[in-house]
């Protein structure tokens, strides 16, 4: 992969190349804007600018457990506007993903989903019915002779399920979720996003991917990915937006999926923060293990405070 | 893999020359002697028999819900009478691989356990304390701030994870161990068994190998599994009762475990019995997807009816 020597935003001049460069900027918002509850410096002042230069903010996530509504609250808590429809998360993504490329039939077809409720608010926006996911009769210990998921037979208008990271992961909805799978000709298997782990106030916890991996395993079946840095999330933001793709950065604070998603999606460029789980040196280093980003930064800030 | 054309078991004269031909059977217990809490016919005369002709009979279980005490009192509710000695259970091998392969130090090492009480009870007889596993404080929800397990640190005794099937997964269960399996240099990850499902009353399951996959994929680490078919529960079994491994066959009802343990671990013989999950056609086809059995019997209390 030949990207070039990564640029450090390090001058006003360098800061002043890169705003010049780009119309639309995506950002990834944990470890890019806050960490958990806890906003990055300068992070108000620089979406402020960017907002006054007339550039296009869109927000990119792959947490599934909020819906797009809940995003727009959590923005608002730091006292930052953004709309709904400037927020693309990988379970919405998903709920795109059924609705246009899986054609699924809002009213008829229903999902079953594994995960929390940012899966099945935007499968209800768009009117699919959904089964499972936060239901707290699957909080119950699993019998099968007794969950109400089974014993008057699955649901036959079931024919996708969505699973993403789930909290309440437990034996019940692995089961009935795995019956659901068994129906290999009827039913898709679409996952929010491949994430393994994710960070969080200093311990490493279990993704989307850790939970979708047992459902993959005992199915035998591999889903279809939706979030980044799977090209389905990029073709929904494009689309719905109408992007020119050259003049789109991606924002983001992990080579591997945010950074892959800018550079496999070929847009204009890419920015890599280091406010994350990333270093200065895998920014630099040249292996085939990731992409390199066009810019990176210490913070997304310094985009701000360089200009300034 | 060239195993010649297997032989049903069908008649006396067949029946005999299997009878003749071994000194020691291993059996599968689940859809071999019984389907759940139903024994199978003819099951209760055939080890009758077995033990008429001094025949030496082991009972090898990829279940590690139940610790060998667990499973001889399930024997015992059909009325037959079988030793702890003679049973082999996927946590019991486990337990044998933390004291014997790893050299952990009883009395020292811990073990972290993900999965149920025949696991940690079979680590304890060996003078092992395990942590985690059926503690009911991992069956509160989730939260690194106030978890018993994470609020003072890891415990910087416990030096392995050994997971397998466990109904009480859940996301607290899976976080901690994953702190543990972070230790990458200093844990070690043993898996009970690789099994992705198990049947049981006409459902399909998820199995030790699907709650395993969970962690391996957040660890990034793969483990060492010890139950069928590998090669580490039979070491367990020659070595404890001293076999002859030329006059030994293995008895299941699955070919890529059961079938696969007894033709890779170079046993004397196998044989399939189809009250499992395998059909006669599976049994015949010649694949590179699996071993072929060197016997197959419609069920095992076949070799008695047809002798009598």
């Amino acid at each position: 992969m030949t990207t070039g020597s990564p640029t450090k935003i390090s001058t006003k001049a360098i800061a002043q190349e890169f705003l010049d460069s780009f119309d639309t900027f995506l950002f990834d918002c944990d470890g890019v804007l806050w960490l958990g509850s806890h906003l990055l410096p300068s992070i108000k002042e620089t979406l402020g600018l960017l907002n006054q230069l007339g550039k296009q903010l869109v927000f990119v996530t792959n947490n599934s457990t909020k819906s797009r509504a809940a995003y727009t609250k959590k923005f608002a808590s730091f006292g930052i506007d953004v709309k709904e429809d400037q927020i693309f998360t990988s379970g919405y993504a998903s709920a795109v993903y059924v609705r246009d490329f899986l054609k699924l039939e809002p009213g008829k077809d229903k999902v079953w989903v594994f995960g929390e409720s940012g899966i099945s608010e935007e499968l209800a926006l768009m009117g699919f019915e959904s089964l499972g996911g936060v239901d707290p009769r699957l909080d119950e210990a699993f019998d099968h002779k007794t969950s109400p998921f089974l014993v008057n037979g699955l649901d036959p208008n079931v024919r996708c399920v969505v699973a993403g990271l789930d909290t309440k992961i437990n034996y019940h909805r692995l089961a009935v979720s795995l019956q659901y799978l068994q129906q290999e000709d009827k039913v898709h298997f679409v996952g929010t996003n491949v994430d393994s782990t994710f960070p969080q106030k200093g311990f490493i916890f279990p993704g989307a991917g850790s939970c979708i991996a047992s459902l993959a395993c005992s199915s035998g079946r591999t889903p279809i990915y939706c979030g980044k840095p799977n090209i389905n999330m990029l073709n929904t933001i494009v689309s719905a937006k109408n992007l020119d793709k050259s003049r789109c950065c991606m924002v983001g604070d992990r080579l591997n999926t945010d950074i892959r998603f800018g550079v496999e999606g070929k847009l204009g460029g890419t920015l890599l923060v280091l406010t994350g789980i990333e270093t200065e040196e895998r920014a630099l280093e040249n292996t085939a293990d990731h992409p390199n980003p066009k810019f990176y930064a210490d913070k997304l800030g310094d985009v701000y405070e360089l200009t300034h």
